[in-house]
């Protein structure tokens, strides 16, 4: 489930979590999600952190439980999360709990700008227990995830 | 997961997937469902599906996750996708993500007529990314289901 | 007003009901409704009832008080109603009442998938009272319907 | 369309209106609505009224504009209206503003007690055009009806 | 607090409650209400009543205790319940469970056409617990109640 | 039903459709709609597009079905609508389905200003398939109306 | 229940009514409602409408009927009202009823700034029929109303 | 209005609040309340705090006031306050009130599972300034409440 | 998945069945949930239980589906469910179909007071098909909950 | 800030007010707005308003306060006004209130067709104070206001 | 920008704002908002705070951005704030802002009663950080703020 | 009110526009907002995109019009717009139409998460028009929309 990395420090990992149907990154419609994948993405994210002195845990799965499964490991694993919950964010209240019980740094990220989607996709449940929201910057925006993580762990 | 079936060619293949507690078809609430199983329907479809050259894949799980990567994998192995999500009608964006991604011909089917019952029932995330919805018409409506898709693939 | 049919019992009349509009299937927007006519969907439709020893009765009209009327001559001179209601779907009590009063098997369909347009087109009056709904077959949802029909009373 | 009645006054002339389905009365759920018809309910207004000094004027249609027609005539012929305006009542803004435009003393009526019903029957568009509104009271309240009329034109 | 009047069979005695400020009845806003006195309403009852050799039993009280305690003592003294809850129909679930419980015939009364007043006084808790509603009559709507209990107690 | 008129080219026939209880105009309500007869407006319409070399078809009516009939007969007949769809405004899905099928330039259009009554009155079906609206110019407006069509057909 | 007083002159008696749980003021919640009692604010009050020629009668009840009946009794023998109806103001039509058949000047306070607190507490059902509303200004809030009803009715 | 019990220490004796209607306990719809009489429900109260060294006071009323009151009472004279508001539960933000500013333990407590009743019983006012609450349990609910008093107070 | 338990009688067998994130119950947030942890919960649970000659099931799970599983599971092994769907409650009709599907005892509860917190919790999916529900009263509540599963399995 | 125009009478003159965003008329979004810039709408308004012995003061500007100010001068400099609100249609209760206190014949416009854009352009809090309301007829809407205002002001 | 007063010590000088269309104070509408002129109110005012030892600045702009300038040069110069938003009582969120910014003691104040007034007029978005709000006292309303501030400030 | 910067070319100059209060950054509320000043902030911004070859021009107004004509400047003579639009998010739809017109990558941010704060501050008009929205990163959120910013535009 986990990629390999090597974790010394739970303050120096990060936890990436990835929610339902982003394994089909760069698969499924490219004009929307552009036509990088997933593990393109983790990659970058990895060098971005690196350059940081910090590390990356990835996890995608489909499957919530899995998800909160996974934060809960990050409460003393790791020293903060970025997620980007996909179609979990308009529907679980138990990642919401999960996130709010970790009180770890969140950061909640949408590869697309949610607002010019569908009504029920304006709400959710993740960014009130949050700290930061970032919204439509394409897959970039995991790498401006990665860089507000380093400014709020390493300054 | 599956039951076995002979596929040789993705398009010639449906998916058919069923939502949580739909195991217990024909066991509970008879007066609500009917009294005909799941497995008494799957062999109903097969024949229906067989007689215009079709083959069926039946999945049924209570885990939404479960059902997700169902439709992943029918993405690439099947040519159509019908699906009683159940208790998920109304809360898995997950699901509706799934099935727009997968972009197959997909009939959403439901055995009792949902709008006789509780206000929430009366709201579905799939239909919107449905070709097709059939409702109430019984475990009837598995075979009209089926024979829409033969209508669609075969013609 | 009536197609011209032998209707010798009446358990075995189907009364197919058209709504506002749907005079120009076939002929309005086809990319939308396709371009089959009404008049070819009846012959199809009455083909496929006559194989299971059925008759139909046609009725089209963009006046509700003439299919309110076609709805109580149905009660005693048919077995079964399908209606596609159109644009009467979402805004006539009346037709619900009539339905309900004829307490006969009755199948709602809609030829376009009406989730997938105007929020106002996704509440019907007629679903609550009808036992069946199909919805975005195209014109093959006549015939779905028929069978239907068919199996709830011929078996 | 008119029953038979000597109309010498228009002021002595009571417009007796009934909506769709109510031509079924007596014969449709009887449980729900009696098992008078409404030919009966008819001939016991009319001696009820012919008491007073006054006569009625009976019109029944599924037509909503046939009952918007009526109420024009009545305008110069009639000295008051009682409408069971039934399924028009919740969705005809045609009859409200006929009724408003009538200006005469009208009493809306119900058989049954709609309050008890779905919720979409709560609502009348008629109730805030009409001066006096009886619901429940089963066919009595056409007597009913028939008396606050002669109470309110001959005292 | 009540009138006194003879009460011999239970069946035969009327309840008639009369809620908040109806004791200003003929004084306040008599434009309104018109000029007739809540004691004035209550003779001319009495007699229709008499007629069909009923007895009334008159309650008024400003105070929604007083009024669910004789509603209470109405459950064996009384055969039947015609109530002008006033302000307390849009506030007072109490009224409504008290109504309930005594499983008596039950006339809501309004005196002026509510729905013509406040959005907030379209909506009535009594309504549902009660068989019959008269609206807008003005006080010979009183008249129209005890001569509807008869109706249903003496036929 | 139809106004004697010559037409002679489709393109050059403009409908006027008048919805329920306007054939009552200049007769009631004189202080809301003014005291011209909607024969005269019609008069005063013809001569102002006849100035454009444009003809005029009139037709008003209380039946949803006939105006509905009437915008069906347009496709073919004529080069524009201009629609009072009075209380239908509010109620009729089957109108706008009409118009859109009718795919005609289309001016909405309504004598007293709608923004100023009722809240129901604030929401119109038609506008939406409408090219353009103008309200509360009084009988006026018909002329405004004529005028823009004659911009849009003849510039 | 009334406070002894020197009411000589109906218009020049004001009466103060304060609603349930305001005996328990300066009791309960003095970081909420303060430290003065209500006893005290009422001798403040006093000397305040003394200077100005006016006299109290104060009322206190935690039932709603008393409150109602100080209103009708105020009718004819106070020249205004100051009422903080506390709990009632968002549940009382009674209390409303009242005040609008008393019809006199009328000031509705409340001791906290219900703005800030629950938004239940925003809506009061009494500020429509009353012509001003002072909100927040703690226990001095009576001191303003006194003065304003000074101005009022002495100038 | 109270029950005589030796009430020596305040934090020792409980309160036990029942609102309108709950005298007719075990006598008005048995099928839904049961037969057990509040009487009976308050000795069964009575013995099970005992057992624990704790005593009851009990207080029905179908007055608002006098529960506010009572309320009152308890705030120096009881330790806890067990309440089952019946009606008011929906309408009373004055109960709300007293229990806020009584600030002791307090358990609310409904005899029936108000979520399967009608809507506007599934809100309570009085739910978020209690510290539990039993829905459901029948009259053994009261047993449970003073179980969990018990375990509050005496641990 | 199950804690091993001596289940002879399904009738005596209780599923005790807690959602996500109550796996960290003692540990997150001790402030708002205690620091019991659930197995010290489950250690009293099974005491109390085995005073009345019942065991327990014990299940939790951050997987919808393994719940739903359970409740399956539980519909032949067992006697009654006590759950706390934790934040499934607001978000799972599948637990909701599988309880109603299941036909036991069940009883809803929640540790904390959920109408103290958001909004959205307020809504519960569980609670219409629960038989009782106890809300608020900490840990203690599964002792109660076992209390009152005793009462009705073995009175 | 005002054109240069010669205004002898004040009943003469007519603002033309154009709100935020307009000076881009003709520049941005073409297809939406045409490409006519407003300069040359004002010129074509002041030929026709030229033509009635009218004469036009415009105003655009993108701050609300300046619209408030030239609505302030027009209350006795000018005849009417003719206001394109634009965005602040939406948002601006300060122009509401202006329109209503200069108290002139007032016509609201749009270019275009707001119904069929976002939700949030369907409401207009200006249309309630407005006369008239011209919407979707283009840049030529601005014409028939000036029409409408010489048909108001001249006849 | 401001009237000149003399301004010594921060803390005594009183911020009056009247935000717009206040300017035509006594001159529009004098039936809704009285005769007394804007610099009338402001005299009597600063004569009011003059005896209490405190001067007033006043600012009246129909430019939200003047209002919310004005309001941050309160903050260090001033020791209270009088607002009469006017029509950005129900639409400016930046008013709302520099108050909570400024933290001043604030009162919120409207001169007539806008309970009675449109519905949109019944949110205020300065309510909720302003401390008290007074409504309905027409101009004298300003007096009685003024009353207020000395009575917080000076005592 | 521009800051003096070097624009050589539009493409490479990106508008930093900031709205209402934001002139008191670091000044109030600094637990909310941080101490950082936006003079600070906007030196950082700088330095960070000349290291990418860009230069910024900032503006801050608490006037919306301001704003919007600073954006219509931007449209011809900049490369990227990067706004904070405080209050007016939640109000201006000014803004959101001059940044449509506008046409440029535009980046929507917020100090603080909003989504923690009050309910009206959960809608943005501005985010269906912005490419990328970010929220709740502090004063550091400038430096990462500056390097999306400069991702988007340099690469």
């Amino acid at each position: 489930m986990f990629d390999a990395t090597t974790e010394n420090a739970p303050g120096r990992t990060i936890l990436f979590l990835n929610g339902p149907n982003l394994n089909l990154l760069g698969v499924r419609e490219p004009d929307k999600y552009g036509s990088t994948t997933l593990r393109e993405v983790e990659e970058t994210v990895a060098k971005t952190l690196s350059a940081h002195g910090l590390t990356a845990r990835f996890v995608q799965s489909n499957h919530e439980g899995v998800l909160v499964d996974a934060i809960h490991a990050a409460r003393t694993e790791c020293g903060a999360i970025v997620i980007n919950p996909a179609a979990f964010t308009h529907t679980s209240v138990a990642l919401r709990d999960a996130i709010a019980a970790a009180a770890l740094p969140t950061i909640e990220l949408h590869i697309t700008n949610v607002h010019k989607r569908e009504e029920f996709r304006h709400h959710s449940y993740i960014s009130a227990v949050a700290d930061a929201v970032i919204v439509g910057a394409g897959t970039h925006g995991y790498i401006l995830a990665a860089l507000h993580v380093a400014h709020l762990l390493v300054g």
